[in-house]
């Protein structure tokens, strides 16, 4: 195998059930490095502006890192991108497992998906042997059997399957791609993209192996992780899971609750990762080559029945389908994410368009005759699962509520727009700007709106000064800062963000800047630096937002939610707010740092040859 | 001591004869690092605008970086700088030798000068002890008796000794200052500064040792080059020093020839360091720590007397006093540089001064009745000879000279100002930028004028291609290319060469960007990374633009001059010529990558917000 890429991006067109080979060559990768940036080179490249995303026109793209694969914690990381039908603009969901390193050891660095069959299908890749085979028998089925049925027709007990769900089936805008049944490539509507092409699943099965170029470095490099892990996650990543500071984030009023109405929740107790540990958690579940184990398993024989086989709740699930709906069931919160892991459901999409329509109901916007009757005050624990389900399958009021929380309220009118908590129609993830000011920033201006697998700025300058002094960035900034040097940060940050999900990392792995850099070396046997690979995801970005661009997007579209400018009005953080006039002076500064038009909000044409990016200049 | 740096800037008041110390922290010199970088902090912060350079307000600083004086190849430099004479903005000058090795083994990072004494004094710095001494006793001696008497007078055989020379003491707007006897810290008048200020010499002498941090690294580095010399310099850079490429050069038309109007000399042969190692020259000479050993030593009993102790000519002094004024008598511009050393003056402008009166003679626009008789056709090897000594002594015709061929052309009007090869003042110095389009770019926007110390492009992207694929660049790019990627491609390297004139490492040393990084990091113990290091670069550079914006240069300093914009009549590279618009699209898309104004010149608020640099956006 060459070092970390094999230059063969697997082709499927689904009109005419042809697969074909491509090779853009080591420069390509070294550019983009796979994920993110090969979902936007693939996109800007391809698609024509303006076509509708759930027609056969888009294009679905699923794509590893050069380094996923590797033998190395935090390696199982892979990327689905397509044109978004949840926001209009640039899709791309990250997600963890064990499919994306299995389609490298398949021989593989990237599926590119065109067309739409007319029947159901799946692709079934076992290294070299391409199939696109009749899914007429899984189609409507839970992502448990679907998988289970594939490993058995096709005799592979190590089988690895990414599909769609019902939930993508149904074109419900905010479905998910997943794999290994309870993973989650959740944001920006993947789901739909697949369903929409009547593409149910990739199978992949690869017998191949990834050799990296210095594979002393990189058993090295697991091994002091393995040895270290305990010591590095002080947070109790391990015993607690992502869930682990739920109960602290509501300490602090970062606990999206009631809809991002307040920030603390009462029943966070019962949601935190402890509570989990000492209630519904039957053991730890584990990524690719991950020794951390931060997944959860959990089951429960009680009011709502919960099989292990699906995984367990995030915390951001925990969030958004908990605090956020203001359910402090765990049992049923762990309920609502195995019916989303089922069907194929982003769960935070999912949760927040469900808080939308309970804060709607609770100001009288919406009613029991929109609702098919349903009571959705907070806390209605009972309707929060029910609506999980008829999201789904399109079913009442969760015909309207798959259209996500914008498009949703739209459609209803009577100003529910304005409590629909979302940029660019793709609703916030679980991380309260109010006690982070910079993530503000990152969520006005993401291409991909409400998202965090780009935005979270707590990690490397508070709880780790010392990561960012390779960025010439000395001193702590505070949380409620948005002076010019936390732009700055906010700009390198993002940068690194979307760099690792370029390059097929996980966001919580605890290497430092340096090892990240060696890392890629050790596989790859370049000479990479920490210049370049900051450069790799500030080119993904930048790709990304002459995509928005060219589909109309425009600075107007980079908007600040007016929520967040409102104090809380109880709370640990009562009476905090991010000012108006401090969030437009930060996003005035924040475009000119990046190179970015202030009234087309795309990248100067400097930024983009800059970037490297003369092929671009053009498109705009 | 402590790692690279002690914390300690010693601080001279002439004025007031007082000495005092300034402990600026570790995150200022992790920040700028010393050379270019803290002479900019401090002129910008410390120097009032429109100040006349030759006043007593002028600031002198001399600053090794943290690197120098590490037992390493090429940590032998430190930089000088102050407002310039010459340009009338920032000025800065960079120099090898012994004597920053030894500023930091006495325990100083730096010395700033202020004020002027009342009589001419010198500095004497042994470790801690600080003495402003008499120096009424060496005013008007060579340099190599003052190094010598000072040696007496203080009883130390290692003493080293940086001084401004006759030349300096006559302000010279071009005059240098020199260390040990032979290596000048030659661009932009800082002899003259030091000279105006009545300070004869700084002598130091240190017993301290350097300690990095991981001095295993350092030492493995020394030896991998010492153990790599021969193959790393394929070049032949011991052989033949720095004049090894002269030949080639004219053979492509790269040796700028009879004040820049042709680009190869029928006497090239004459002067190539080929010949000097077949003629004069008597052994090779080093810097600190240095196996390469690029200085030339050479003598000679012919018509002209050459002492081995003032070195040898390097490639910019056969340029400039050679091929530049038409003469091929290598014994002649041995003997020329052994005046420039002697005196103090800067080999490239005084040379170009000279081939500035030289072309102003052949047009007929000077004549033997403004030259005090002098016959100043190209090639008149006695003239060249003689006005170096009248520039020094501000005799005769030299007088006007020693103004610098752009003032000196404006007091004699007649049009004559066309023919200075200059930049803000400026002489170019011998890289011809019709071979390499992109050094135009660098001439016309550097903050220092006609400087090369920050400005050589040919390197990395012929020479070495794989030591630009850090930057995230590929291909190699052709030299009379001034494309977009181009334009990025000066704009890294502009970056990476002002580093490298803070950190205070050689231009000529063969490591590679990787190399440099854990160099750093050896040194100091730090996590520095290449995105750091670029950075510390981009601010200097930013700083200094600055410091030249607030002295009234604005845009249209950045001129292109119009030399280079007309076709060689003849040679390897007759009929090439940079066309205006190529240079002025070039121009404009490098102002826009560095985040410069169209109109002051200046950097953004943004791109001083990025660089860190808060405290100089008040200063615009």
């Amino acid at each position: 195998m060459s070092h970390g890429f094999f230059n063969r991006i697997l082709r499927v067109d689904l009109l005419r059930r042809e697969v074909s080979i491509e090779t853009p060559g080591e420069h390509f990768f070294r550019t983009y490095l796979g994920g993110w940036g090969l979902i936007a080179y693939y996109l800007l490249k391809e698609l024509a502006p303006g076509i509708d995303p759930l027609s056969p026109e888009n294009i679905l793209i699923f794509a590893p890192g050069v380094v996923t694969g590797a033998s190395l914690g935090g390696s199982g990381r892979n990327a689905v991108g397509a044109k978004s039908p949840l926001t209009g603009g640039f899709g791309e969901a990250d997600v963890g497992g064990f499919w994306g390193a299995e389609l490298k050891r398949a021989g593989w660095d990237a599926v590119i998906v065109t067309g739409k069959a007319d029947t159901p299908v799946y692709l079934w890749i076992k290294d070299d042997e391409i199939e696109i085979r009749d899914a007429a028998h899984v189609w409507g089925k839970s992502t448990l059997d679907v998988e289970a049925m594939l490993k058995e027709e096709l005799d592979e007990k190590r089988l690895r399957v990414a599909q769609c769900g019902v939930a993508g089936e149904n074109q419900v805008r905010f479905a998910c791609v997943i794999n290994d049944v309870n993973r989650a490539a959740g944001r920006t509507g993947m789901g739909a993209v697949m369903g929409s092409k009547n593409l149910k699943a990739i199978a992949v099965r690869g017998t191949g192996r990834f050799e990296p170029a210095d594979a002393g470095k990189i058993r090295e490099t697991a091994k002091w992780l393995s040895d270290n892990v305990r010591t590095l996650y002080t947070g109790g990543m391990q015993d607690y899971g992502t869930a682990g500071g739920l109960q602290y984030l509501s300490s602090i009023s970062g606990l999206p609750t009631f809809n991002f109405q307040e920030g603390s929740f009462e029943g966070a107790q019962k949601l935190t990762g402890a509570t989990m540990a000492d209630t519904i958690l039957v053991r730890n579940d584990t990524c690719y080559a991950c020794p951390v184990r931060c997944k959860r398993v959990v089951a429960s024989d009680g009011a709502y029945k919960v099989e292990p086989e699906y995984g367990g709740p995030e915390y951001e699930t925990l969030g958004a389908l908990g605090s956020c709906c203001g359910v402090d069931n765990l049992e049923a919160v762990a309920y609502a994410n195995q019916l989303c892991n089922a069907y194929g459901l982003d769960t935070i999409s999912t949760g927040m368009t469900i808080a939308w329509a309970m804060e709607c109901f609770e100001r009288g916007l919406l009613t029991t005759a929109d609702t098919g009757g349903l009571d959705l005050h907070f806390g209605n624990t009972e309707a929060m699962v029910r609506l999980v389900e008829q999201i789904a399958r399109r079913e009442g009021f969760g015909n309207l509520l798959a259209e996500g929380s914008l498009h949703a309220a739209r459609k209803i009118g009577r100003g529910t727009d304005k409590y629909a908590m979302q940029v660019k129609g793709q609703e916030f993830p679980m991380h309260e700007p109010r006690v982070k000011f910079a993530l503000n920033l990152g969520y006005a201006t993401s291409p991909t709106g409400g998202d965090h697998m780009h935005n979270i700025h707590d990690t490397d300058y508070t709880r780790s000064v010392e990561g960012m002094w390779p960025l010439g960035i000395f001193e702590p900034l505070p949380a409620d800062d948005l002076s010019p040097q936390k732009v700055r940060l906010a700009k390198y940050h993002i940068d690194w963000q979307v760099f690792w999900n370029c390059v097929g990392l996980c966001m919580f792995m605890p290497y430092s800047k340096a090892q990240i850099r060696d890392i890629v070396n050790a596989v790859t046997g370049w000479n990479t630096s920490l210049f370049e690979l900051l450069k790799v995801g500030e080119r993904a970005m930048a790709m990304a937002r002459v995509f928005n661009a060219r589909e109309g997007f425009t600075a107007n579209d980079d908007v600040a939610h007016w929520r967040f400018a409102t104090p809380f009005t109880s709370g640990p953080a009562e009476g905090v707010r991010i000012p108006d006039e401090t969030m437009e002076a930060a996003l005035a500064l924040y475009y000119e740092m990046r190179g970015w038009d202030r009234v087309s909000g795309a990248p100067t044409r400097a930024k983009l040859y800059e970037l490297g990016l003369d092929w671009v200049v053009g498109l705009l």
